[in-house]
């Protein structure tokens, strides 16, 4: 059923694809089922995770983006919500001519899934009552997940048209989202994590072929050799290598793996890179070639590395480039 | 379907909604979705949530009496549950004239809910050995939730009569939840953290009509000033303000939120108010309005503030009234 | 329906249960969530875990034995999988003359619980390209769970038979599971941790018939003193109780309770055993019976008890014992 996609014309969708912060402490995931399920009983949802930092709209952005080509057609309800309660905009955002809306807050969240899936057609405000869920005059405007996002996303699920659920609004208005570039710093090139996973495998804003650029342009003798990449964090250097499992990283090295969504993470096997390099989302990475007599053999050395400033993210969202997604 | 509550006399029910403290580390919750669907293929299960910290039972029952509303008619199953194995009682709890049936033991943990949807109709205990799960002589009593509260809940969706679950049991006799009331002591509220959420908001023992009293009765000039309220934490005095978002509360000033459930809830933007102020579920706050001498600009003060003690829980449930709860 | 389970024969399968140590932080579940309703949008996925520590191996091996015999029959996708992307083989293991299919890498993750249903009678490895998700050339070989394991699941349930999956393989070559068993050493029984759950219940691979063998053979007045059972964990000893329930431990004992498996755990009341007593997986405990002159009361005593060195893992797997497991 799901390999024809239900556009509006077809009378609504089939799944809601749900990502949020809400973790699963409390009971916010569980209610928004319950909402879910009491005016779309026939719509499937997919929990995409919940695990998001608490408020991390990039965080958010970015989970939304890697898993967005494999979610399936319909409806994406996606939350992480800071300003709720507040002015931002609650909305829907028609991709791909009809074949999947985002519904959510107009933050920034849903800016690099949108970009990727070819940019908006349409967009709505989330403004009519009617297809909002009334909890009622005593009760605050702090969960907008059960109260307005919810219902718009189960209503579009039961054919009720993008249209009815509030007033267009211009998609090149939206929010865009931040990615930071990578750039090139002399030899080095200059990166920044853009996720680290639970396994602790840092991911960069790094395409493999930078890399193989990096590699090229060094134009020495050492290019031959695969052990000569080597990684800065802070004045912490270590010797790379290029490996296409995690398992196959060597002792004493740190790995650059091409990861799951086609960027370059750091790896070692069995064991967390952001703990032994002390790294987090957003921290900076140097990649670079090793000189001949800077070459670490593994484990911290002592060698200062020039850092430059952080790079200024560089902003990105509708139809905008990606920064440094291929 | 779900706009039809499915009462026994409908011959069964669609949905169990199912809340534990069982957490997501290890196969609990995967094995009771199990028992559930070999028993009662077609019923619909919703996660309510899994996070109630190990034993919880004051806030299992919590959780369960804010989802309370919003779940779909049908089973509820519930499982926070120290004494299993002992002689506490199995039960199961009808409501609603038979709009839903509570699942779980008989230790306090469904009583909140009960209790905000009217108070239970009729109530079993779950005695019958053949609705029940034979894991064999040589398991041990240590997993109800597989071998009793599961089975009981999917055969209930499968349409057996409540009475075929065991005994009938006066529900009278269900043990009471315990829940602390808000008091007044002079002019300051004293109140109890119910919930802290996973964003750190810490949701008070408080109906906002409370704070519109406290400030009214203060009868200064500053009851004009929304600035004057203030919050202590022990030796911790904060000004607080009344905002309608978390974003929306000022840099230095604690928020008073009313929350998704109608209560008041200390919060800050972006930030752990629970953090910041060092509370936990239980911990004691203390709201009042600053005199024009120990009125604090925000942050930590040295001003020592008289605590009385710990107010007594105060027994309810069943058809009792729900403390602080509107 | 699954009363009738699925054999290949009739045509593919209903359900896949889903483990791995893939977590709640990211987005990999719900991506592999995707991937197969889009291969098999009628398969049920019941979630059996995904809070397996990151790579262990015996830990989701274990969770899935203790799983085993609560499970549907149907397709069970298991992902733990530090060898990804190297040259472990993906398999596929039948079980059950065709009553459920095992899918995840050949890395001993599935050997506990082949075994404890009878064996495998057949096996493939995972090598059709037909059958895999083709995520393109630039992605990398990270994440086999949504790239191989969640295709090869989804199309069994679609009735695409084993032996098209890829090339039969011996499943007497499969990779073998290794539990450690329990063992006599003097009057001691020197036992390990397999599993220490969020409770802190501490399951040992220690059968409740050993414990009656170890009073019996003690032969001496104390047999008839249930308090006379002690455990020690390094020097640290402590008298021990058996109990039926965690919540009839008395204070000042270390519970023996007979858990839902049937084995024996290290229990305290409403308190975590494994902080109590400074254990993890794997740990050694040792069981004894007190001798009157170092009989405990409770806490730690500072008596020195002789270690014997760690015993070794025994292999076990295919159609072998399963180690301490009744």
């Amino acid at each position: 059923m799901t390999s024809t996609p239900g556009g509006s014309a077809g009378g609504g969708y089939e799944t809601i694809s749900f990502l949020s912060d809400y973790g699963h402490h409390d009971e916010f995931v569980g209610v928004v089922h319950s909402v879910i399920a009491a005016i779309a009983p026939r719509a499937r949802v997919v929990d995409v995770t919940h695990g998001i930092a608490a408020c991390d709209v990039r965080a958010g952005g970015l989970a939304l983006a890697r898993a967005a080509q494999y979610l399936l057609p319909g409806v994406v309800l996606a939350v992480v919500d800071p300003g709720v309660g507040t002015d931002r905009r609650p909305v829907a955002v028609e991709v791909g001519g009809g074949t999947s809306v985002l519904v959510g807050p107009d933050n920034g969240l849903l800016a690099p899934a949108v970009a990727l899936v070819g940019g908006a057609s349409r967009a709505v405000e989330l403004a009519s009552a009617e297809y909002r869920l009334d909890a009622g005059a005593e009760v605050g405007s702090t969960f907008d997940g059960r109260d307005v996002f919810a219902p718009a996303a189960a209503h579009l699920c039961c054919g009720v048209p993008l249209e009815a659920l509030g007033p267009a609004i211009d998609p090149a208005g939206l929010t865009p989202g931040m990615l930071p570039v990578s750039r090139r710093d002399g030899d080095d090139l200059v990166a920044e994590v853009l996720w680290v996973d639970r396994f602790g495998n840092c991911e960069l804003n790094v395409d493999p072929a930078e890399v193989d650029e990096l590699v090229a342009a060094s134009g020495s003798p050492r290019t031959a050799d695969s052990g000569s990449l080597q990684v800065a964090v802070g004045e912490d250097l270590r010797t790379a290598e290029r490996a296409r499992a995690y398992a196959d990283v060597p002792a004493g090295r740190v790995g650059l793996v091409t990861d799951s969504s086609g960027l370059v993470s750091l790896a070692l096997p069995r064991r967390s890179a952001a703990d032994e390099l002390g790294l987090h989302e957003g921290a900076e990475v140097r990649v670079g070639i090793a000189a001949a007599d800077d070459r670490p053999t593994g484990g911290p050395v002592v060698t200062p590395v020039g850092l430059s400033p952080r790079p200024e993210p560089q902003e990105h969202g509708g139809r905008a480039d990606e920064g440094g997604r291929p």
